[in-house]
Order: structure tokens, then C-alpha cells, then sequence
């Protein structure tokens, strides 16, 4: 730490830690078996399933990242060469497949163009012809991180009981939960997975598995399960019930996570999802100003937690990125993989305001322009605001 | 702390604390008697001087503010009836003045047009005529945070030579040292005094005086001295010289203030004075922009760690500022005594780069539209972004 | 901060910062003039004269130092020639009857023997024989730490009371405050001083004035006041009515004294009180087994908050200090001025129990048996543990 | 946070976090692909080399916890079926046992008294015994956390030199690395793991696997390989050569672990471990004279980082713990499994002095005697302080 200024952080996750929660992590290390600690611990776990909408079910925290938590979904409920229905149209849902692949799963894969989202129609035709019901889960990327593209769960979930189909619906939602709407309980979600570092606005180290009760009762009918330990449900169900945990859990981080909540709950979840569909569309307002393109190829896939922002043809959006960062101190996203050099990502989840959607318009505006693209400064900032200022929230002159 | 979002800070002090200096300053207390802790008090007591650039004298570091330094400051060099030559243009001018008629002084007084600054020919024309050599130190605000004016502390020193005078100079430099260049030794500067929530980017809490050595043989020689323990220099001396304080000293503070040296000088402090020009000049561009003009009346008043920015008539400033706290999240400076519902100030020093400079504009902007100040969105911020992009400093590809 | 263990503290002040102070001064700077501030400070203000127990009057905060509220007390007051009754029994006794007669005033003194307190009887005998009521003020140090040293502010009271003497009482309750009983309405106290790094557990830099509504009225009808403006009342009271400061408050500790005042109501301040008679009941055990004497003369001057303990002849204490630094990373309070090299103290106030007691005496035992102190190793913290295990006050199975 | 004084911490991890690593951990959230990002790994990687005193190989650094990193260092080496000689004698090595079986393990075991620790002689023979190498792997427990029992890494290395058997040695040494001496290069040990709440001084959240260059080709060459990914060695080796990792880091903690290393290598890590040996022996000489009994059987098997002490027929270990933690606020360890009820835990690892243990055998002696242990208060102490002044390693007047 020897900058004058902190790099302002506008990568979709890590996200920006609220200052409440730094408070509340900057804290001295306690007894993970104390009689008191269930105290803490027990309220938690209620307090995550409000945080997913679930009906029924559980969520699990792990000392890990949303890619353990992936990997935990898998091996509790899915058997070495089980076939489950993926899609790929981005590097998170590419990994994901990756994954399930490497842990002996048969996938079944749409593979869609970046910039697209879930393929619903080729879902529904897929199970529709599944009459066996081989198909034994069903896998959606609810936001790729990478293309700013947000799928339609409740869609997915539609493909599923129109076919009739059994199949377990599992959701990665690691940049969607705490800022995108996620109703597992009225979207018959069985596996949601998430992390600390997004939307519950912590720093990472906490992969946080939402789970149905039917993906409970696949886990305890499990033959041939896939072997595990660390990420193993059993060993969590035991002792979280008494709000202990199988290991030592991160306490610090589930400290933090306590205020999180707090500060979620005193905005109001649904007020936090409409903020971010508000910071989104000034961001998109500007893009539209500098005359970009996002990747996201139709407004029904447009992410409000991240905007891949396509450059023009002959810049390379990794210039974009490094101006933004050495010249005006400012994080943004780069490209990955099949759109490395084309995008650049604004993240705009977590705890945000127009001021910050301002700063770093004004970043990325200067650093387009110094890399060569011919906006015009003031385009994207003005448009932005003209947009806050047409949809006003607030009152001007007190407390919301 | 249950604010999502802390408020984004632009009042012209408190400044935003680095996050190095928070860092440093979380931390158990110490015993300010323990013989390891001159090994930390002297080289700060140094340093200090480097940032005053003096050539003699010393610095006092008072568990204060700085209204505190200045009354340490006249206390210990001048008594009762005194006559010194003082001038006023805004409100923390017209609040020394107010202090030194309270304890005592004999005020020659320059009231002059608040927008303006310290009256160099006024000064100059004074001083020649008090052959008598009757007043005993003459008073300059460097930098009057409640216009956002600037004074030429050179030409005081000048027309205290031209006039062969044997005066003291005093000067208020509360919202300059460490954001605007300040050579004490090289202008003859005899008491500055500074406080430590302004350029030294840490909490409000030290009152900071740095004094020539002509200020500390007037202490020696002084009788009839003003009553006064807590802020008298002899006892800091005493101690000072050993490392220690007569009283206990805020460690905190100061822990916190050996980082924000380390930042000022890994910076450079002359590169920091032209980073605070530089932001001051988008600012500034910006208020062209909106078509609004200074409280500075002239750019030669025009100080770069504070803007104080007319409204056209029949806009009440604080509204402005309302709008922009409640709504934006977003703290600027109000507009004090005489320019009351008139100015609303910018706050431009401490720990800040391009993108704070864009948020902040970006948010006046949309306030200013709220209010009914017909200013285009965009236009603050393009003029602002034109100005940095025109003008760059640091290379984009690496660490400058 | 390099070390790997912090030393721990046991001089009388600084305290040790409990774990929810350090982490609600962790924030970023504020608005000290947002409309939401006041919101904040307003209940500060009333929930210190709890703190107290006062009936009437007020309290005020200053950025500075006990010995800034002392001053502050005076010069609010007093006019220059006042006659005043003080005494001086150590260190800070003789300090402010120092600044007391710096300020010029006209003091009444009585020196007593070090170890002994304020001397009901002469005060007695001096007020009754004051029939003029030419004396003003009556100073009692309800703590004087350099001793430890505990007076009877209730008998001042009676004095004053038997004489019918209508002179104020200033209290120094500097290291009392928050750890022992301080009844300013019962007791009549006028004036009582207090800062933040003691009994309120905060770092250094709040200087705490509590006044009555007596000193109040002394304020107003005060003709040749003493010259003062960074500690005059009446720019406090025309702003704090508001919830406002004259001046940049440190609103950091203010943020950690909401928190210190939340800690020290939820265990109850008469139970905080009851606590520091418990801890100083172990330390004065161990001392008694060490064979060793205190400076404190008789029982009923026992300090409930520190502890000075003669070392034997031969020995200097100040390398029982130094040892104890050194060599078991422990800091203890040295012996200041006439009992330099004679005494070391023990500071065992604020957020302290029995564990720290325990690991002090440890340290203790040791350092004292390396000087040469023919101590048996084990009979202080064995007799400590003796008192408390004696008398136990806290269930063995559940929160307190 | 609400207790005036958090719990002081002596169970064997978490461990007390440095007030340095602390305020390094008290930081935003950064880019963990910015290009400034492997200036701060690449040395971390180095750096943790030099705490294992390791010739060759690398460390692996995942967001997980100490388990993660056995399941590690399995999965990438081993496949389902093989053989592997383990040892069992304590809670720790219990539930490796069960991990190396759950995930398919062939286990060759040895089932040792609890309180004795890894059976070399047994080892020996077993190695012996297997000319046709069937074994891949030896596992050995270096400190097992339950019973306090360090076992004779050398020597199971030796075991293996003398049988000339080509297995892997692997070891469990969470609770032993930072503190005990850990020489993956003279010893020959292939994966080590541990953890960063225990000698490192972090909160949990870092699973950390030194691995040797034998392992890596081991894991090279591997088929049949067991299913994983987030604990795949190579998607970690192709990133961390660039400074980066496969998935979101735990940047907040690899921050801290940077000034945890520094902290170490300041005190220089040989220190580190007499300093726990000369901690040790003091808790040891306090049980001792308490009358108690260490349940390690032997001197050999002492472990210097934690004690597990055996309590007297007819006292259940467990109220001790809760007496402690209720009554003295001090937090000791459970005995767990076979030893639950039959003893308790003093974790004296990490960041400690002489007045810890000073403070910790004080409120321990209390407890013990609360609840019916006919112990002699300050006998425990005062053995300690006969061991610590008869054994001085500082100087008693500078910094060591």
C-alpha cells in the first residue's frame, strides 16, 4: 500500500468492499468452538436463504472461491458420467463445461455465440427429446462475467416442466446473487452457486452453494458418487446444524459477511436489484453515446452487474484497459479468451453509486480517447447523466 | 457506518485519509514515555520541516486543530496591544482577525473584497509608512478555503523588505502546506501553521505551527506574554528535543502522519503542488463549461485546492449542495457567512486524482440541473476530460 | 509496526483500545457540516453527562488533551488574579497548580506529602476561615496518577457545604472518569476534566470538559476573562446547540467514543467501576505478597485505576521499567519527578480483566526478580488469583 | 463486537493475528489481473519457499483452509486404489485417515496409542517388508493438534532411506510449519501442508502446499488420476509462473501473508522456533508443578505448539474450557473424540511472549481450581517464571 490513491476498482469482482464491512473484518481471530459461536453463525444461514429466495433447502459456506462451490454442486449430486445439458457462449460457462468434463461428467453442449446467453429453445427441444430422462441436471449460466450477458433462469426453468422433465436446474449466479434477481425457491433452482467476492461485496474467500431440497435428497441417495471431502455436504449438514463447521471455517470473512447482509437487508434486496438496473443503464447510456457496441449482441441479454464494451475494429481493448489503469488509476476488465483484445469490461455490481458510474465513464472516456477512438469526451458522461437525472430516486433533500 | 457507499468527499477539508494512512493508523496504543519512541517522534519533527521547506526554526505538533496552531502561534510571540497589520476577504481570514482582537492584538485592518486576496500594495504602503516599526507581525492567509482564493506570500515578503521591516510574518496555511507550495525559508515566513486533516490527509486532530527561528527568539524575548500552558512552545521544546511532549501526544495522529510523509515525499512534494494544479485546472474548466463563474475574482487568486463556484442569482447554493449530498452521496463545501447561498465549494486537495475529479463534476452536474441551473450535462465533465487528456502526464503503459 | 507482539500496556493512560473501538475509528473522513451529523452528535453530547452523572450543565469536546480542558476550565472562569484553593500531592497535582499560576492566578496552596491526597481538613479550615469569599475556586485531583492516588471529592463537597462557601469545584477526573465514580450533580462539582485516553478507552486527542450550570453562569457574567478563543465556551455553545463545532472537530474519536460510550453502558458504568475495584484488588494482593509497599500512604488512598509501587531502597525503579519493556515486552508507568527511581506504576484502567491482570504481574514478578527485587516468582499472580477466584462474579457457564 | 475485551485466544489455531498483518489485511479489494499483480506474488511464492527450507518444487497457494490442501495433495498425485501407510493417534491424523479412504485410498494403517505419535520402528518395518513398492505414499502427522504430540519427520525419512523405498513422503505439519522447524529439503518430504491460521498468523482462508519436485513429476505422470479442478496442481502451476491464479485469489489474505513472512523473517525463523520451544517449556513447567499431565506419553512427543493436559479422574476437561472462556474470558482448546472430557488445550503457537503464557496459565490456574482441581494458585505461574528468568534470551535494556 504506497499509493497516494487507491486503483478505482471496475472489474466485475473483486467488488468494492463498503466500508462497513472493512470495519467489520478488521477484527482479532476467535473460537470457531465457542459456545457463543453458534449465536453468530445459526442467524447466518437463515439470513443467506433470504438472500437467495429459497423455499426450501440450505447454503452452504465454503473456505473457498465460486469455482469450489461449482465443484461442490457437482460432486454431491452427480455421479462419474452422468449426462447433464450445458451451454458455452463465454469464458466462465467455457470453464464450467471445462469442469464438468475433468470431473467425468457427459455433457451435452449448445455451443453458443459469445454474446448470447442460455439457448432456450434448444433447451426445451433437448429435454423435450430426453423422454429417458438420462439427463440428470441441467446447467445455466445466470450472468457470463466475461460477455455481459444475463440468461433467463425463469425460462430455463419453463424448458424443464414443459418437457416434464426431473432433471436438477443448477445456476451459476456467482456475479448475479446480491445484485441480479434470484428466485430459487420460484425458479426451482437446485444448485445456486455464488461467492463472497461479488454481490455480497467481500473480499474472495467464501464459495457459497445455495441448495434445494431435492438436490439434498439426490446427495443422500447418491451411489457411485464422485469422491470428495473437503467439499463434501454431509460433513457440513453435521455440524452446521449446530452452527459449527466440518473444518475451520473463515471467520473473518463470515464476520464480514454478517454486515453484508445488514447492509443488503437495510436497502432492501429488490432496491439493490433496481440500483444496479439504474447504474446499468447509465453505463449503456454512455455506450450508446460513444457510439459502441456492447458484446452482448440483444438488449434481453444485457447484464446490469458488467458491460463487455466491443472496441473498433483496429484498437486493442487491452490498450484501453492498461491507459485505464496507469494513466487514470482506474480497473477495468479485460477481454478473455475469444474476445481478448476486442472487449473491455466495466463491472458495475456491488456497492456502487452514480458518482462511481460517473468516475470511471470519465476514465474509460479519456482513455478511449488517448488509445486512438474517436469519442467525444463529455458523450458518455453527459448521457449517463441525463439518464439519472430523468430517472431520479432520491429525494434531494433528505434521507431515502 | 451503515451507508452501503461512505459519501464521497470534496468539502475543502477533512480530506479523503490514503488508505495507507488508514492502514497505519489501526492500531493499539503505545506508551508515549517508552524509550523506542523518540526513534520515531525525531525523524518526523525533521521531515516536517522538509514539507515547510525551511531552512531554521521548528515545528510544534499540538494535539489540536489548526485554529488551535494559530492561537499557539500568537500567544507565544506577541502581548497584549500589540499592533499587527492583518487583512480580511472571507471567512476564515475574518475569523483570525476576529481571534487576535480576542486576545488581545491591536488589529490593523485590510477588509477587503471577499473573492480577493492578501492586499500586496495596501501591504506594501502600511508598512512603509509605520517608520516606528509599531507593528510587530504582519498576517497573510495563503489560501482562504471559504472563497477559494490564494495570496501571494512572496509579495508579502517583498513588501516587508522593500519597506525594511522588521516584522513577523504570519501565515495561515491551513489549506496549502502540503497541496500548495510553501517556502518558508525562502520567503521568510516566521509562524505558518497548518493542521493535519487538509494536505496532510489524515483526521482532524493536530494543530501543526511551524516556526523561524526570528518566531523563537521573540518567544525568548517576550513580556508581558499572553497567559497560556497547553499551547505554550516552551514546554514542547523542552521535551520536544528529547523526543517526547510535554503532555501526552495524539500517537495515533501521529503514526498516521509518518505515512502520509512517506506518500507526500514518495510522490515528490513538488510533483504533488503540480498535481494539485493540474486537477484545479479541470475544475476550473469545467465551471467555464457550465458558464459559472469564481468567487476568485481574478486567476491570480485562483487556488488550486479549493473552487468556490457562483450560482446564478436566484439559485440558492445550498440546495445545491443538498441535492448533491442527499441524492448524488456526494459532500461539498457550503457557502460561509457573506457568500452564503452563493458559493458552493469544490474541495480539490489531500489524496486525489482525474476520476475523483470526474465523479465529483459529474455529480455538481446533475445537482446544478436539479436545481434549475440550465448547465448541459456532460459539458463540465468533457471540458474536465479535455483538459487532463491535453494534458497528460503519466505514461500509459506503466508506473509512472 | 514491525513487531510481532504489540507491548502490552499497562500505563495509567493511553488504555488499551477494545477491538470495537479500533474498528469504528477505521473509517473514512465525514462531513462535518451534513445535515446528518448532528444526528449523530446531539445524543454524544447528552449520553457523556451520563457518564457523569451530572444534573445540569453541559459537556464539551475538545480536540486536545486533558490538559487542554483543564486550561479550558480556567480560562472560561477565572480572571486573572483570582485566588484559588489547590493542592499538590504528585506529578499532575503540581502541573496544574503550574499552569494555574501561569494563567495568574492567585494560588492558595497546600503542599502535601506525595502518596497522600487532597486534605479535607485544611481545605476545610482554610475555606471556613475565607469569609470574605475571596477564594473563587476549589481544585481537588480526584485521581492523581503519578501516586495513585484517590481523593474524596464528596468531602470537598461537605467542606465547601460547611463553610457555606459559594466557590466552584474543579475537578481533575482525568484518569477517574469512566473507571471510577464521578457524581458531578450529587458531588456539586462545577468543572470536571476529563480526555479521551483514559477511562473512555480512546487514543488521545479529545479534551472532555463537563460544566455545571453554576460554571456556566460564571462564564456568562465573567468581566477581565482571560484571552482565549480555541478553548472558549461560548463559540462551543452556539454551534453544539446545533450539533456543530466552532471548528473541525475530530470527528474520528468522536466515532470511537459512540462506540466506547455503547461498551461501557452495556456492561452497566457501575459496574465498570465495581470491575476496576476487583482488578485493583488482584494487583494490590500481589503487591502486599511481593512484600512491597505502594506510595499510596493509607488504604482510603488507594487508586482503583493505578497503582505506584516503592521499590526497595537500592533498587531504581526506573530499571524495573525498562526490564519489564525489554525484556517481557510489558509497559508499565516510571516514576515521575520527586518519586523518579523510586516507584513504578501499574495502570489498570479501562477495558482490563483478570488475564491481563495476571499476564502484568507475570511480567512484573519477572522484571522485578531480574532487578534484583528478592521476590518470590509466583506469590503476586498466585495472590491476584487468590483474590479472584475468592470472588467470583461472573457465571462459569454462560455470558455474564 | 461488543465485549469491552475480546477473548484472549489459546487454542492451537486460529492463532492471534499481528497487529502488522492486521492492519495489512485492512485493505480494498484489488485486480488480481492487473499487471502491477505479480510484482506482489511472485515473491510471496519465493519467499514461502524459504519457510519450508525447501530444495526444489513449489508451494501452491489455494483459497481454502488446511483440509483443502491435504485433499490437494492427494488427488494430484495419487490415484483411487493405491496403497499408502498412514498413522493414527489423534483427531488430526483420525481424519486424514478418513479423507485418504473416502477418496479411495488403499491404507495401510497403524493405529497408535493416543498421545504417542508416529510409530517409526513400525514404519521401518512396513517399508521393509514392501520390496515391491507398492506403497506410493507415506503419511506422517508433524504436530497432532489434539493430543500435542510432534512426531520425528526425520526419522520416517530415514525409515524409507534404509528400506530404499521409492514412496512419497508426505506431512501433515498445518500446526507445525512457522513455528516448528519444517526442512522439506533435508528431510525429503514431497507435500506438506498446512495452513495460514496457525504459524503463519493469518485468519483461515489459505490452504498452503509446499510440494517437491518428485511430486510435481509424480502428478505429471500420473493416469488414472482422481476427478478434481480446484485443487488441480496444473491450472495453478500455468498461472502462478505469471504471478496469476486459475480462479479469484484470497488477495486480502496473500497481502497479510506477505507482512507475516516479513515478521518471520525478521525475527528469523530459527528464533521463531526457540522462541515456541522456550514457550513450551515454561506451560510445561507450569503443568508440571499444577501436577498434572501432559497427555503426550513421552518428552519425544512434546509438541512446542500446543498442550493437550490431561485433567484428574473425576473432572470433566470440558467445564474447564467453559470456566475459562465464561469466567476468564479465555479461550482454550476442547479435547476432542477419544480425549473429549479428559483434557484441555493451551495452543501457545503463532504470535506470543512470556506474558501470554504468563496470562493464559493464570486464568487456567483459576479455572482448574473452580472447578475442583486441587492445584496451587501460582504455582503454574510461578514455575513459568522460574523458567523463563532462569533461561533469558533478551537483553534487559535495548531491542534484542
Amino acid at each position: 500500500m504506497t499509493a497516494m490513491v487507491t486503483p478505482h476498482l471496475f472489474i466485475p469482482g473483486p467488488t468494492n468492499v463498503p466500508d462497513a464491512v472493512r470495519m467489520a473484518m478488521n477484527l482479532p481471530m476467535e473460537d470457531m468452538r465457542s459456545p457463543e459461536f453458534p449465536k453468530f453463525t445459526l442467524p447466518i444461514f437463515e439470513d443467506l436463504k433470504k438472500a437467495f429466495k429459497m423455499k426450501d433447502g440450505r447454503v452452504f459456506i465454503f473456505p473457498s472461491s465460486g469455482t469450489g462451490a461449482w465443484e461442490s454442486a457437482i460432486e454431491n449430486t452427480l455421479a462419474v458420467g452422468d449426462k447433464v445439458l450445458m451451454s458455452r457462449f463465454g469464458q466462465f460457462s467455457l470453464l464450467w463445461v471445462d469442469m464438468a468434463e475433468r470431473l467425468g461428467l457427459n455433457v451435452v453442449l449448445c455451443d453458443e455465440e459469445w454474446g448470447t446467453g442460455v439457448p432456450l429453445e434448444k433447451y426445451a427441444d433437448i429435454l423435450a427429446k430426453d423422454t429417458a430422462h438420462e439427463i440428470k441436471a441441467v446447467f445455466a449460466t445466470h450472468n457470463e462475467t466475461a460477455t455481459g450477458v444475463s440468461s433467463d433462469i425463469a425460462g430455463v426453468r419453463k424448458a424443464l416442466d414443459a418437457a416434464k422433465h426431473p432433471a436438477m436446474l443448477f445456476v451459476d449466479s456467482v456475479s448475479g446473487v446480491g445484485s441480479l434477481d434470484m428466485r430459487m425457491g420460484e425458479w426451482g433452482v437446485d444448485c445456486c452457486v455464488s461467492g463472497s467476492q461479488k454481490g455480497f461485496m467481500l473480499p474472495t474467500g467464501l464459495g457459497i452453494l445455495a441448495v434445494s431440497q431435492k438436490a439434498l435428497d439426490a446427495n443422500k441417495s447418491l451411489n457411485g458418487r464422485m469422491n470428495r471431502c473437503f467439499f463434501s455436504w454431509e460433513d457440513m449438514i453435521k455440524t452446521n446444524d449446530q452452527g459449527f463447521f466440518p473444518y475451520t471455517p473463515a471467520t473473518q470473512l463470515i464476520r464480514g459477511l454478517r454486515t453484508s447482509l445488514d447492509l443488503l437487508f437495510a436497502e432492501g434486496i429488490d432496491n439493490v436489484f433496481a440500483r444496479h438496473t439504474r447504474l446499468a443503464s447509465g453505463v449503456r447510456a454512455a455506450v450508446d453515446a460513444w457510439g459502441l457496441k456492447l458484446c452482448a449482441k440483444e438488449p434481453k441479454w444485457h447484464s446490469d452487474t458488467v458491460s463487455a464494451i466491443l472496441v473498433p475494429e483496429g484498437i486493442d481493448s487491452a490498450n484501453v484497459v492498461k491507459t485505464a489503469y496507469y494513466r487514470y488509476n482506474t480497473s477495468l476488465g479485460v477481454g478473455l479468451n475469444k474476445v481478448a483484445g476486442k472487449v473491455f469490461r466495466i463491472g458495475h455490481l456491488g456497492a456502487l453509486d452514480e458518482y462511481m458510474i460517473g468516475g470511471v465513464l470519465f476514465s474509460v472516456e479519456m482513455a478511449l480517447k488517448d488509445c486512438g477512438v474517436p469519442v467525444k469526451l463529455g458523450s458518455g458522461t453527459g448521457a449517463a447523466a441525463e439518464y439519472f437525472v430523468n430517472n431520479p430516486v432520491k429525494p434531494a433533500d433528505k434521507k431515502a
